[in-house]
């Protein structure tokens, strides 16, 4: 990429809480911005309403922001492409736009995951479907809430064209969203999507009432096995302990807006999955992200003893207080142990 | 030190929450129990009352633990004594006990801060008042308040002496408070010592009603900049990433009974620190603690921005606002020049 192209028309693909934030915040700093969705009659509410009633409740929609839920051609105008469906989705949605996006629109990837079958991230995703186009990540610890909110936050753009980070970074940063650059985008994607399994494991902490003692354990404890996982499969260890690292793993672990850390919340509290996903509007990423983890592990021969529990809680029926006990409670003599 | 060691008599010094937790957990465990503290009023007021009205509320203290403020040569026949009085009090209160304690009696020290004029650790102050003798840490997210009610904890025994770091792993370890060892003493104490800094930060960022984003980017930004003074100081970086690392950081940086960030919260809402300080029947050992880091910053040439705007609101009467505002807000372009 050059540094010099020019943005001015953006389409974001996907109207769920954080898609719709960022094309609130795009169309703000005076971008042309049209926010996609693939339900049509939600788009019509949205239309209707000028706000996002099931994902981001409370919040006006610009009228200068297009919706729709077309696959039309004039979408092949823009000048960047967002790229933010939820990964159990994002292939079908992909494939939708198959002739729409020329191999030189760059895209930029905020899902927070990996695909169950394949094992890709989100940016691999994109180009299995579409064909080698350039991509960037921008992730990190952001709550659509509090960044709609106009809130201090801080990400990062990821990408293997450092050009295209900086071009991504000088983009969406606003005087309270900065963008740093990193890299390393293997070890950004990995720590963005595993630490939704760990807040899974802190929510079910928060349900059984295990106190904070035991959930910065677990949070200290959860960082140190993605990042081994992160680690065989080619990350930088230092981007374990950055903002979509050890940030975002934070975040999605205390806050109340945490999707992810409710679904164990609950679960903790003794409901089943399945009751969980049924009266949730919004995807829990986590959920699906622990199989796909799973799988890594046993692919890259990983101990990842967190991840087995939840994915027994989640999917062989454990009892959460079980598996939590056993993992709290487990001896290892020294500290370095489970830290290396 | 002999892994054979009798342990059967142990003596707290120090009734703050800590200690009386600590000495509680001892007689549960079935060892003679003696909790010491300074105050012979306040001591006779537990002694009446059963009970640390103070800062143990509501917990009663079995009639098995003997209470008492002497400095009696009775106390030289405790085999394990438990410093747990206060860093800005440690070197008076030691000295009292000169000439009671043997130079074979273990201690093991659970305080958490550098001491102002020397920036000595509480280890080093143990030594450097009662001479050598063995030593042990006992350091991590621990809050009283929950380890009192049986909540599963995770802490560290660590000890240059690794048969003493074993010995004090068994004599503390219950079901629901296990111990680990780690033999990087100087980094599993300034760890635990240096996150109250951090915390005073992170409860600036609740004040100021900052949000989970801004306060998850200054944990993480804070664990780096606490690393690399350590690093500096000969400890080894993985035990920052450990129970008295990040385990603890997170710990004090997100629970309500963190007394530090409870400080910061309250600079955030606009109190000055002498009245919030006023108010307060326990220390907050974290202002403190920031000016002995500032100094060690310093002395190591260790950049350490986050500390650095602390300590100016603290003692130099900056606008918290201005503070947290500068540290979220400053651009470095590339997420690594933070956190190498």
């Amino acid at each position: 990429m050059d540094l010099k192209y020019a943005v001015k028309k953006i389409v974001v693909l996907g109207n769920g809480s954080w898609g719709t934030t960022l094309a609130i915040l795009l169309y703000k700093k005076g971008y042309e911005v049209t926010l996609w969705g693939a339900n049509a009659s939600y788009v019509d509410c949205l239309k209707e309403k000028r706000e996002n009633i099931k994902f981001l409740k409370g919040v006006p929609i610009p009228s200068g922001i297009s919706l729709t839920s077309d696959i039309s051609p004039v979408l092949k105008d823009n000048h960047l492409v967002v790229s933010a469906t939820p990964t159990p989705y994002l292939r079908a949605v992909l494939t939708k736009f198959l002739n729409i996006f020329s191999h030189e629109i760059p895209m930029v990837s905020v899902t927070k995951g990996i695909e169950n079958d394949t094992l890709m991230t989100p940016s691999e995703i994109i180009t299995d479907v579409l064909g080698k186009r350039p991509v960037s990540l921008l992730l990190g610890p952001s709550h659509a809430e509090e960044v709609v909110r106009g809130l201090p936050t801080t990400v990062v753009a990821s990408s293997k064209d450092d050009t295209l980070a900086r071009i991504v970074q000088g983009v969406f940063t606003t005087d309270r969203f900065r963008v740093y650059t990193n890299p390393d985008v293997i070890g950004v994607e990995l720590g963005a999507a595993m630490k939704n399994v760990i807040a899974i494991a802190a929510g079910i902490c928060d349900g059984l009432k295990f106190g904070d003692n035991s959930k910065a354990a677990l949070i200290s404890r959860g960082l140190a096995e993605i990042s081994r996982l992160g680690i065989a499969m080619g990350a930088q260890k230092s981007t374990f302990s950055g903002l979509t690292g050890l940030g975002d793993l934070i975040t999605t672990c205390i806050s109340p807006y945490g999707r992810n850390r409710r679904v164990g919340e609950q679960i903790g509290k003794g409901k089943k999955l399945q009751e969980i996903l049924d009266a949730m509007e919004q995807i829990a990423e986590g959920v699906w992200t622990t199989k796909s983890v799973m799988a890594l592990s046993r692919k890259f021969s990983v101990e990842m003893p967190i991840t087995k529990e939840i994915y027994a809680v989640l999917f062989l029926n454990k009892n959460p207080l079980e598996a939590v006990s056993h993992l709290m409670m487990r001896a290892p003599r020294s500290e370095m142990e489970d830290l290396i």
